[in-house]
């Protein structure tokens, strides 16, 4: 009887040695791929979150065409707010027509229970993890409580997010309240999905950036701590915190809880793995623009991200932030050979 | 007879003791203020940054308004590069209807004399300084190359500025000409400034976080390294760096040759004065959204700049971006009378 191996990809999460450097990307599911289009010239964005099927689907894509070291759940980080009672739409971005902006809002807002309000997505987990490869990971993930705020309060994405300050200036218990409420929701949702077969889970706060280090202790910290210390009650399964945009804050990032890191490319990844320590893994972090250079140029912008991580175990190749519309498929493709033929 | 005082905003500059911490905001001029929308009412943007009558006046209007330690020249950035062949609008952001993308377009690209390609803002900044009292300061501005190549190849702004990277993917050497002719006006550009009566000299880098901090080593660093010997040779009025979102490549900030640099919000001020160490003076770096919080809150943030910057000379105190269109101005006037009152 043989045990199967465990993942590089969670090797890697916990700072263990794997035989090749492992490597997924942030949004490697989506429009640069010719299946995908294929499916959204089909199917509304929601509609292949929402349907098993669709969504199984398109989470394996870039699975078979990359040969990347972990899926990550097609998904969106508003899809759990609608259990709260917050409608959401996408046109293509998140609209929410009615934004939460006043105390009574916030109190309206319930914490679902996640088996009631995104079954779909406990269920794609679950055949997800039926279909891949024992070497291939599966990656849940929520949106920090901090980002999801600011969609909520303002209404969708906005050229200055300055609404959710405002409310916590204004009446700091109403945007607290609404902090707290976020992190419930997610963390029962992070829990819920590890129950359905993720395997490690990514906390996406995409607008860490609009905080100045101190607001970052006082408004994103503390919930995304909270969330994680209640997925840890239930499980070791690695948690990744993705702050964009916040290595101003490196001194919070540190006690965040999580196992690994998910940097930006603003941040040379020696200089983060000397401040963060030897207790956290990072990922990251080559600057997703650079997968429309010539092979060459790509080539040595990937070698210094790897060799800028170091020979220590803990580092996932990734991109500082999602893969954009219109990459060439074949050099995302080339990259993920090239990082895992790669030796230090 | 009696010498007039050099303004304290210059002092600090030069890293000098002050008897108060000067105070001024990046567009101060704009439209939080009622007398900046009455002026618009009435004429279009361009209008204002060419008519040596209106820009004047609009830079005044905070002065008057704030009583700020600096005007700074009302204008915009992407004024100059319309001497360099490159026709801009705004609408009210600002369209290059035929955008600079090929290597015979970048070859095309002028080196303009500023004395008759923006005779308008020298004559602006001469009227200034005849206008202002001896203890305000006089800022003039330009942007940096790598952000003004932005726009001049995106033809305007853009969700995801990729093609300036592009542009240097495949094409370094028509890249780093257009970089190489923007430091070059831009130079040329500031040193008439000063001849003209500015004072100081501030360098926009407001996409300098598009860059890892390899590339800003490469791509902004060495061009604002040229314009700031360039400038130097001929003054030696302060000069002014900030490039936005780019704490990661603080290697090459310290490095970059100028007086001062101007910082956003996401790093801690005394953080970034240890790391520059004593030859930087610092501006900066209030979270512009603070200026919508209640005074307590608003106080409370200001005074965290103010002792985070510490009690060496050398800190201008700004704020991480530029005032927001909606900011009370209240709020301004008070924080600047805060400012000025405040003692270590």
């Amino acid at each position: 009887m043989s045990v199967s191996p465990e993942p590089p990809f969670l090797h890697a999460c916990r700072r263990l040695p794997t035989s090749h450097r492992p490597v997924w990307f942030m949004r490697q599911a989506g429009r640069y791929m010719p299946e995908y289009r294929a499916m959204r010239a089909r199917h509304g964005f929601l509609d292949l979150c929402k349907n098993p099927d669709l969504a199984v689907e398109v989470t394996l894509q870039p699975v078979r065409a990359l040969g990347v070291d972990a899926a990550i759940l097609f998904s969106d980080i508003l899809v759990p707010v609608e259990g709260m009672g917050v409608h959401v739409e996408f046109a293509p971005g998140p609209v929410i027509s009615d934004p939460v902006r006043t105390r009574a809002q916030v109190e309206a807002l319930r914490i679902p229970d996640p088996q009631a309000s995104v079954p779909f997505v406990l269920e794609t987990l679950r055949r997800l993890r039926g279909e891949l490869a024992p070497e291939t990971a599966l990656i849940g993930f929520c949106g920090a409580p901090w980002t999801l705020a600011n969609y909520l309060v303002e209404g969708g994405g906005a050229k200055e997010f300055t609404r959710m300050k405002r409310l916590l200036y204004e009446d700091p218990a109403a945007g607290e309240q609404l902090l707290q409420k976020l992190a419930a929701t997610n963390a029962a949702y992070l829990a819920a999905q590890i129950a359905a077969g993720a395997q490690a889970v990514q906390i996406f706060d995409t607008w860490a950036g609009l905080l100045d280090p101190d607001d970052f202790a006082r408004w994103a910290l503390p919930y995304v701590q909270q969330m994680i210390a209640e997925v840890r009650r239930m499980t070791a399964a690695p948690i990744i915190y993705f702050a964009r945009d916040a290595w101003g804050a490196a001194d919070s990032l540190r006690s965040c809880g999580a196992d690994v890191l998910s940097l930006d490319w603003r941040v040379p990844l020696d200089l983060a793995r000397r401040t963060l320590g030897p207790d956290l893994a990072v990922q990251g972090n080559l600057d997703p623009a650079t997968l429309f250079a010539p092979w060459p140029v790509l080539r040595e912008r990937a070698d210094r991200v790897l060799a800028a991580a170091g020979n220590a175990p803990g580092h996932i190749f990734n991109l500082g932030h999602g893969i954009l519309p219109e990459t060439p498929v074949d050099n995302v493709r080339r990259l993920v050979e090239h990082v895992h033929s790669w030796r230090p």
